[in-house]
């Protein structure tokens, strides 16, 4: 998407045809800092260090870690060494691996001379078959949005959404961004309402600097305010992301997102999650059954913004002890419907016949 | 309540008999600054200046006020232009005119000589008949904490709250914190969790202080932590207070308090309101006729806190546009029982005949 009216990837290949541009995202929104990756084990820091984040984009700069590695020694030993490197720099990140491995075994059977180029066309495809991923989203999630806009005509379609599923955790587009950039896009007057989604606000800092650039209306709100929104009749849907979604429908998010939820039940307003099919969990049956992971209580007791000096700060807001859990399950009767690149789904389908219906 | 281990009220009479001791409230948690007030100016500047707030304290500061300016010139005129002048401070504060008034009634009709000891007497009151609503509340609230206690024994009792009705906001004991505080004092074993209350994070900073202070244990969490600790039965009950009540029982109170409700109500766990009757406004029929102030969007894009060198400094957390409205409407039906000093209720009775029923 654009930033300074400029279209991006969140990650791309330089005209070199070799090294990679990725964004150093621990400076945003304050300031735009691109980075060139030149070497496996600069890729492996941007990794490890949060230079990147975002399942997909992870995969992407893994993969290319691999090319960049094989461009410097397409050996064997060099190959599994590499592979071994970038897995360990965040391990329990899915998208990673099955992206070093599609590149492995495209690269593994050739003789060491084809091994990098081989490398470069897979890594190639894997950011691209997420981009197309995101824009299917988009197509199948923009119905909604436009019948909205139908209904109102001369409004705004207003749409809540909490933490971020935007482009720059994907390749391009976002996930629950996608069909709001393609509405805003083809001129349809949308207006995000942005929860800042503490403790790491997400929210305030990548969703609203991505609205921001791509000139998408939004306003950032305290946490709290969205069920008052939704009580007034300022928001006319929610398009929230998921980590992980599990059988009966039950989706696990960002902490406050199953709050959001509660309040558009409560107030007769459609909430949707947009996701890609690899997101749904077919291992586990109910949301209860999802492991909640517990961080680091500094990220409640600490906040970092930019002091008056203009210096990136981090203050202290409590003296007292905090606790901090990352996502919440919102139950799946709650969930208008779930949109993927294979269709607007009211369910989770079994895993064999996936079944589509058309946009509400 | 206790402050390293001392009893304080919020507001006391020095032992010269005159001056009045507050604590500059500004500086809490960082700093605990006691202030004494010698004059009406200075009563003025620390009602305007938010040294002191909560609609009970800033009602017996305003009174001490009006003792200090008669004390320095007891005439009619400096009686009139005293009340008028404190009255400005904080023109929409209820609390603040009724309590001026009280003093104003006690005093005019008296002669010169009699007016400050008249109008010292009558503020004690006003200070103990607050302390004494308090007390009421907590004692009438208790019983659902010691129920809670025996069914569980051996096991800390689960409070969350939301923002700060505590005893800062009073003159002592606060509203919801009476019951737990009284709860503590004979040893049940309670655990608070405190909703940082985003955009001014009352709870993290005064609740917790407060708390913390008293010795009761709390762990302070992101407003958005509050509904996946209910659905995992780690909250037993909630207890918020209110900034006003109306008729058909439906609560304002701090924005993200109707988000608490929802959850409380989603997961059968019971949504108690601690709250004076001077807070019902009968006036009003129903929450949405309840006026909801839009405060400033610095308080959502701007946060203060105390940087590495020991400094209380305010950043900026986000570049985009913010909204803040400060409340919110939780309607009667997701509230299990009012807390008053009369006794707690199930419903919100006609004015003239309070009916009071036993705790459950």
């Amino acid at each position: 998407m654009k930033i300074d009216g400029k279209h991006y990837r969140s990650i791309e290949l330089n005209e070199n045809g070799w090294s990679v541009r990725i964004f150093d995202q621990r400076k945003l929104p304050w300031e735009l800092v691109f980075v060139e990756l030149t070497s496996r084990d600069q890729a492996a820091t941007a990794i490890r260090e949060m230079w990147t984040r975002g399942a997909p984009l992870l995969a992407a700069t893994g993969a290319y870690g691999l090319c960049l590695a094989l461009r410097a020694d397409p050996s064997d030993e060099n190959l599994k060494r590499s592979y071994d490197l970038l897995l360990a720099t965040r391990p329990t990140a899915v998208n990673l691996r099955w992206a070093l491995d599609e590149v492995m075994n495209a690269v593994k059977n050739l003789p060491a001379d084809k091994r990098a180029a081989a490398a470069y066309v897979r890594t190639g495809e894997i950011c691209d078959e997420d981009v197309e991923i995101n824009r299917n989203i988009g197509l199948n999630g923009l119905p909604i949005i436009r019948d909205f806009a139908k209904k109102n005509p001369g409004h705004p379609v207003n749409i809540l959404t909490h933490c971020n599923a935007g482009w720059l955790a994907t390749v391009d587009y976002g996930t629950i961004t996608s069909p709001i950039y393609m509405a805003h896009d083809e001129g349809i007057p949308v207006h995000v309402w942005v929860d800042e989604t503490r403790p790491r606000n997400q929210g305030a800092s990548l969703t609203a600097f991505e609205l921001a650039q791509h000139g998408v209306p939004h306003t950032v709100i305290a946490d709290n305010a969205g069920g008052l929104l939704m009580q007034r009749g300022q928001v006319d849907l929610c398009i929230v992301g998921t980590d992980r979604v599990v059988r009966n429908g039950d989706v696990c998010n960002k902490i406050g997102t199953y709050l959001k939820a509660l309040a558009a039940y409560d107030n007769n307003i459609p909430f949707y999650i947009a996701l890609p099919y690899p997101t749904i969990d077919y291992t586990l049956e109910k949301g209860e059954d999802i492991p909640i992971e517990e961080r680091s209580a500094e990220e409640v007791t600490h906040i970092e913004g930019k002091n008056q000096a203009g210096k990136i700060e981090k203050i202290k807001i409590t003296q007292s002890p905090a606790a901090n859990p990352a996502f919440d399950i919102t139950p799946a009767r709650y969930v208008t419907g779930y949109i993927t690149e294979r269709g607007l789904l009211d369910h989770i389908p079994e895993r064999v016949t996936p079944q589509a219906k058309k946009a509400v």
